[in-house]
């Protein structure tokens, strides 16, 4: 055993983000995940800028270790093979718009009837079911229709989405981990099941206290800045040299290291700042002090000092500082990947360890329907000839 | 089989945010969670606000479907507890600093000798080696040094923290993957494994096309504010009402479809706004065209005429509207369970539907040490005579 899905068969049928990263994260576990996209264009995210050799950078960010090939879904013969590898599949992917697969002939029912094996795993925006089940959802939406948008920013400025796709990324994982959920369940019942999540149910899930804190405290959660609900000092301050650092020193332990770092150990004992609840009281205070301490410093003085002491803080990096961050290096996060067409690319890493079966990139992200034959002949048996009338019928 | 981790038995150390929910996540799944907690104190974020009845919301947001009990983790008695228990697990949990485990007399090499089959999921800043990997490390802190903090927010502000700890959600559901991958593995092979997951490397896994921008185009991805990088018009707007609505309509269809919504179809053959190339290099001016045409309209018109039209578009909500969400209601996300000390408590749902094997919250979030006498008859068989001795010991 090499890898911790070996042997496992993916059909990553997915679009966008939330579902390929999906696909992405089995196929770096070892599963053999076959991309199956539309023909002729493929999946969109092959379309969106920066490009490299005529491919896409933000397609292949989301789609290394697949093979590709690609099927004409509106022909009842393209249905009918992608019927026929779903009875060698273990894993369906599938994050059209609902209803879509059962239009192709390919509902749970059917597909189950044909693999009851098969583990189909659906991503959508709002979940299979519900009164906004037809909407379209994307990460933003979801960010914005959870409140999570409405809680970042300054209060008196407009919301803001993250710098990423946070949503269509934990969704991927919650995908991931139910799908994995049902592997585990089938090793004792032999049998799959269908997995329904969606980006709005996975942005909910990250609310931490918002819900109670409106259902049973009667307080609506608003936006803080950079401001730490829980603790203080906990925000961003600027440095001498004009840099953002982040700091992080709201406990009693940590604030006592903050303040002897800071040379100014009676801070400890003021009564504006000498408990928890005390300092979250007087946060501006406490926060206007440590700025004014900052701003007479450069940011490699703040953060030898403050680091030193084992305060957490940080600079807020910037892309071309991380890359070169030795931690990343050192953990080989940062990596190179041979692309067929676009040659070298960077790229992160894999992301988990496991010491046994180690992850790793054994296939970098394939070019539109590259696999197409391969995969007919290996998960199909199905004869040149007969790949070559399909090529010729457009079917594939 | 009712649930798709049943049977399974987790040890979870772990304190904060990412292990919890790790944790919490294997608890939905139907796994027999026990949370051992520091006799006294236990996971720090008991400690944090807002409380009901005592006790934290925010620790309960984190630990449901989990049990709790304590050990004095200083005691070379509660250390061979642990390993004792060790035997009985198949997954252990844990996010101390590394090497602390080990001087616990609980590293991977003595715990793997005593129970070859258990999976140990290590949570942690930066990993188990590496430069940093003695540093503390927060979500803030990951995503600050990650380069995800300074792609978010304005141009022209400072950069800004999400309004959650999605990193540390992030690398929770890492560390479930990895612990089920590595599950699906011993079904095969007998053995567990350990895994290693960090919130920098979990960080830095969401940047999508920021290291090929970087190292491949040169180029240092930079915050945009809310537009977005890809198409146009994305962005947010401000209505007549006040409120900030998201509209994502950057593709040619959609494109049109908002153009036709808003009563002005020449947008569509006009030159600088044609295709989406043409757009992306005139935003700004499409932009504005489109928050002229908000500006003079309340926001339930601009959703009915725009949503109606089958464009992406939400309110960016509040979260009072959060919970009365008609989509979550009937997704079951927004839920009450009933705390033995706090009483009714609001929370969010299960996340993941499974329809074989369902989760639910069969379990409400643990007072400290609420089942130290259960969890040690059960798993080791403790006479309560023995159980006494050492809780008078403080030992547990």
């Amino acid at each position: 055993m090499t890898s911790p899905l070996q042997g496992i068969k993916v059909l990553d049928l997915t679009r966008f983000i939330a579902g390929p990263h999906c696909g992405m994260i089995l196929g770096d576990m070892g599963a053999d995940v076959v991309k199956v996209e539309k023909k002729g264009s493929g999946d969109d995210s092959r379309h969106f800028p920066p490009f490299q050799g005529g491919e896409s950078l933000y397609g292949m960010a989301l789609n290394r270790n697949k093979r590709s090939m690609t099927l004409n879904f509106r022909d009842p013969r393209a249905q009918e093979l992608l019927r026929d590898m779903v009875r060698q599949a273990d894993i369906l992917l599938e994050n059209f718009r609902p209803g879509t697969m059962e239009q192709m002939g390919c509902g749970w029912k059917e597909l189950s009837a044909i693999n009851p094996r098969l583990i189909m795993t659906r991503l959508s925006g709002f979940g299979q079911d519900g009164p906004y089940a037809q909407r379209p959802g994307f990460d933003g939406i979801a960010q914005a229709m959870s409140g999570l948008m409405g809680l970042t920013g300054s209060p008196d400025g407009p919301p803001y989405l993250a710098g990423t796709f946070y949503i269509d990324y934990m969704t991927a994982m919650y995908g991931v981990t139910a799908t994995l959920g049902a592997l585990n369940a089938r090793h004792l019942t032999g049998k799959g099941q269908m997995i329904d999540v969606s980006l709005l149910d996975s942005a909910v899930s990250l609310l931490t206290t918002a819900i109670p804190t409106q259902l049973n405290k009667g307080e609506t959660l608003t936006r803080t800045g950079n401001r730490d609900r829980y603790s203080s000092p906990a925000n961003v301050f600027k440095t001498a040299s004009g840099d953002f650092v982040l700091l992080l020193s709201g406990t009693n332990p940590l604030f006592r290291r903050l303040a002897d770092a800071m040379g100014q150990p009676e801070l400890v004992v003021d009564p504006r700042f000498a408990t928890v609840d005390a300092r979250l009281r007087n946060a501006a205070a406490i926060e206007s002090i440590v700025q004014a301490w900052m701003s007479t410093r450069d940011t490699d003085a703040v953060l030898a000092l403050i680091g030193n002491a084992g305060v957490p803080c940080t600079k807020v990096a910037t892309i071309d500082e991380v890359v070169e961050n030795a931690q990343l290096r050192h953990r080989n996060q940062i990596v190179e990947i041979d692309h067929p067409v676009a040659g070298k690319v960077s790229t992160a890493g894999v992301t988990m360890k496991l010491s046994d079966t180690p992850l790793e990139i054994r296939r970098p992200p394939p070019t539109l329907g590259q696999h197409t034959v391969d995969v007919l002949s290996d998960w199909l048996s199905l004869s040149s000839s007969r790949i070559r009338d399909l090529m010729d019928d457009a079917v594939v």
